[in-house]
This record gives structure tokens, sequence and C-alpha cells, in this order.
């Protein structure tokens, strides 16, 4: 008989649902608001309404369903326990417990971005790898470590925060976190912007970007992909950082496979190949060929690693 | 009625043995030669007699031995399978397949530096923690990370290399690696030396290490307890790529505990306090109290690390 399992994936305006076959099978997927009055406690009911009026819906039989796995926007422990999501509105939550009493089905819950890593090295860019870095170059820098097919959670729910390891120890900036000279501050699209705006500074080159009103990492990318010398100049210095660090990374993890996501990711191989290219320059030796590659699954990423969490040890 | 395992340290010149327990009380160790000739090939023949020779001369019988651990110094995948470990003259050797062939029990094998590091989880330093992360201030710099009790190996074995992540981009003398900028060229004990000439020809002030006519890291250390100038802005440089290094890998793999190790470890608290302070600074909020302490087990992490190796599925 086929089963079925769910996967959610909450977000501070909507939450994305799926529903799954359990050979990892998308079958549909929808959204519903994110209701954060009340310090978000609508939420997770919320969830297990739409769960219940799927399983309705499709005259589906509750004993084929395998559970709910559930991605949350704040550190998670592995006991699926949200230390406290800033976006939603809430303190220490167990999330799985919680979400496991409302719908009467196993359920997990992880880091949204670990658990977008896991979506990836289950049906996306690395599918087939059992160890997996993934850092997602967005608004921020998030990040997830797989190890053995399962989510490196830590002890803090902290495991793969990348975006905030302290890569220039020389930085007089501060990371919106408090520290200084985080991996996010050099490459998320603001950072980049940020570098940007330095390096044009400290050169005279002519350059389009200079033209540019409001500048966005976009820019930046685009010009760096028709030659502009300013631009290459600055995604050289990202490259570098960046590269650099997944090298240091690589030397704790080793994966198998390297995945770029992010909306910074749309930029496609020349950003890769840039990222490769000081990858390769810093990483251990036994780890230079290692496999750099773009996200596959984009905004459904959360939904897929969210639906597996459920199935690790089936 | 009593099970027992055998915890096996292979190294360039002797071979670690260990009879413990199932509940890690280690019952006697000994040392065997480490016979390198002939491409290392007798070495495991050798472990396999000086276990039967053990199991028949202690009367145990073979069915209450849960197995064989055993560290071996080169990298090791997750299957057991040696890379290569160039001290023992080995190319790739399917250790554990061969070592259980050898024995008829359950063998597993481990890098030595991942095994220590599951030693000191299990019975040593960060006793009770799931989540650590060893670093082995010797010669050279080794480190092992577990990740839920287990050790993380990687896909090529190099899981837990932390001694080659590179930390400065800036170094222009290369790591016996090849690279240039590994943490193992500031903090092993040449790597301290080498700091400290450094900053001793780069100051003036009066310093005890001046007089010193062939400097060791030892020097350097008690140099720096007694509060030597000189010894204390270089001990400061060391612990700050030291504390900043170790900040990164928590951001990826937020341990609950982080391990000291290594002849350099013996000189105590005043060394962690000083890789804490720049810990501190550097870790994500999360991870910035996270215990480091310096390692209990000695030389006998190895044994403890591989008997352990053989009782994690059990």
């Amino acid at each position: 008989m086929e089963s079925y399992c769910f996967g959610i994936d909450v977000g501070g305006t909507t939450v994305k649902c799926g529903l799954f076959h359990t050979d990892g099978t998308l079958l549909e997927k929808w959204e519903i608001p994110t209701r954060t009055e009340n310090q978000g406690k609508e939420i997770l009911p919320d969830v297990a309404d739409t769960i219940e009026a799927k399983i309705a819906e499709r005259g589906i039989d509750k004993a084929v369903v395998k559970g709910v796995g559930v991605g949350i926007p704040g550190p998670v422990n592995g006991q699926g326990e949200v230390l406290c999501a800033v976006n939603l509105f809430w303190g220490f939550t167990p999330a799985a417990k919680e979400l496991s009493e409302l719908t009467g089905l196993p359920a997990m819950a992880g880091n949204d971005a670990n658990v977008a890593a896991l979506g990836e090295a289950w049906k996306g860019a690395a599918e087939g790898s059992k160890n997996v870095i993934m850092v997602t170059l967005g608004t921020g820098v998030g990040g997830g470590i797989i190890v053995d097919g399962k989510i490196l959670s830590g002890h803090h729910g902290a495991g793969g925060e990348i975006g905030h390891a302290a890569m220039n120890h020389q930085e007089t900036d501060s990371c919106n976190c408090g520290n200084k000279g985080c991996l996010e501050q050099y490459t998320s699209a603001t950072g980049i912007v940020r570098v940007a705006l330095q390096e044009l500074a400290s050169g005279s080159e002519e350059s389009v970007l200079r033209t540019v009103e409001k500048l966005t990492a976009k820019d930046v990318l685009d010009a760096y992909k028709a030659g502009d010398a300013a631009a290459v100049r600055i995604m050289e210095k990202v490259g570098d950082i960046l590269g650099g660090a997944l090298a240091v990374f690589s030397c704790v993890a080793d994966p198998e496979t390297i995945v770029v996501g992010g909306g910074v990711s749309k930029a496609g191989q020349p950003l890769i190949d840039c990222i490769q290219k000081y990858y390769q320059k810093y990483a251990f030796s036994l780890c230079k060929e290692t496999s750099i590659v773009t996200a596959q699954l984009g905004n459904d990423a959360g939904i897929y690693g969210a639906a597996r969490l459920v199935l690790q040890d089936a």
C-alpha cells in the first residue's frame, strides 16, 4: 500500500506545505499564512488543521501517513525542540512534540536551513551524497551540514550556522549577530554590495557599477559575468572568502558535495567557478576535488527536507 | 555474563593494545612493535595474533568478545577502509574487513586522531557529551569530530582534519601538506616555535626566550605562565588563531565540549584560558559558553576510542 508523509516549511509570512509519497514524490504543495499573533501560538495548530484537511480531502487512511516534518526559522536541537524563533515570536517550543500531539502522527522538527540542506541531499543537487555542506546565500547566509544522511544539529541546535563563522579577525564593521568578520558580511546579497562599495571606493577603474544608483548583488554578478573589471575584483574577493571558508568547513565535515543555494546562487556557473578556484587553493589535499554545485530545489528544498526528516530512521 | 572488547592503536613504532569490559573498564594494556617491513603487511596479522594469545591466556570464551576496534594513522572512511597510511607503508587497506577475517571477530577501524576523540568523549574529558571537537596539539595538529556519539569520518575519511584548516590567507611559508596558512603552522609544537621566533624578531623586549639556545614549545609555554612579556605576546597570537579556528569549527559542528590534547596541552589551564578568551570573542552567540577542557586519557585515548568503535551500535 502507498504511504505518505508531510513536509512543512514555516516562514515568517507563509507556511509552505507538501504532501509526499514516502519515495520522495511530491504529490501536491500549497501554502497557508503564518499567523504570528498571540506569540505565534496559532502556527502549529494551523499546520495540524491543514494536514487534517488534506488527509480528509484525499480520503487517505491516517494509518499510512508516516509522519510530519517541519522546518523552523531558528535553532532546533536533536530532540526537535526550538530554542527560539524571532520571526515567529516563539520562545522555547517543543515543536516536534506539540505537532505530534496535535496531529496524532509522528513528528520531527529541524532548523529551516538545515532542513533545506537535507532536501537537496535527498532529492536535489546532492542526491546520492551522504555527506553534504549546503551554504545558502540570501539576505543573510545560512547553512546545513548533512553527516551520514542526517542533519548535524549540534548541542545547541547551532550546527551548520556557517554564516556566522568569523573569517576575518581584522573586520571593523559589525554583523547583525554582534560579532565582526562573519562570512555573512561578505557573501550574503547585502554583504556582496558592502564589499562592492568598499572596492569601488578603493579603486578608480571605469565600471558599469559606478553608474548604478542603488547597487544590488545582482548588478554586481551581472557585471562580473560581463567581465567588468571592478566587478571581477569584487567577486574575486568574495570568492576568496567564501571558497576559503568552505575549505575550512571541509576540514571539519569532509563532504562529498557542496551545494550553493539562495538568491545569489542564481548567478550560476560563473559564481561556482569563482568559488571553486579559491576552494581548491585552500582545501586539504584529500578534499580538493569535492564537487561544488548550485541548489536545484529552490523554495521547495524546505518541504522536501522536512518530509525526509520523518523518514530518516525508516 | 561479562563481555569484552579490544581497543588497538597502531602507531609508527608500537601498537598499543587494550582489553576492556564492554562497560569501558580497561582490564589490561600492553604493546607490541609495529613491524613496517614488507609494506606493513605483518601489522594486522600481528594484531590478530596478540588478541588470540590474550584470549587464550585469560581463558575468555570468544563468544563474549564483542569485537576489535583499531585506530590507524591515516584517513579511514566510514567502512573502515584506510586510504593510505604513510608511516605504516600502507596503500589502500580494508583494515576492518581484514582484521575481522584474521580474528573471526567483528572489527571496526578509524583514523587515530578521530578514535582518540571518541575515547575522550566516551571515558575522558568529554564523558557524557554526544557532540565533541577534539584538537590534538603535538608535532602536528590532529583532530576529531564526534557527532551524536559517533566519529564524523566524512566522504574521503578526512573528517576532523582540522590541523589543515587554512586560517591565514596571507601566509607565505608552506605547511607540510603543501598548502599555506594551515592551523598546524601556528599551533603545533613546531608551529608555536615558528611563531615565537617571528615574534621575537619583530620586537625587542627583554625575554627569557632570547637566552634559550634551541627554543621549544615548552620553553614558550613555561615563560608564558611566568608572565614573560614576549611569551605573552606570542601566546596571545597563538590563542587568537586557535580560539578563532575553534569558533569557526563550532559554527559547523556546535559541540557541547571542546577537548584540547597532545603534548602542548600539558601547559594546562593557562593555555586553556588563553584559547577560551579568543574562542568567546569569535564564537557564534549560542556557542560562546561551550566548555574547553584539557584531554584526560593521554596516550590511552586511542585504545579507549578504538574499543568504543565496536560498541557504537550495541
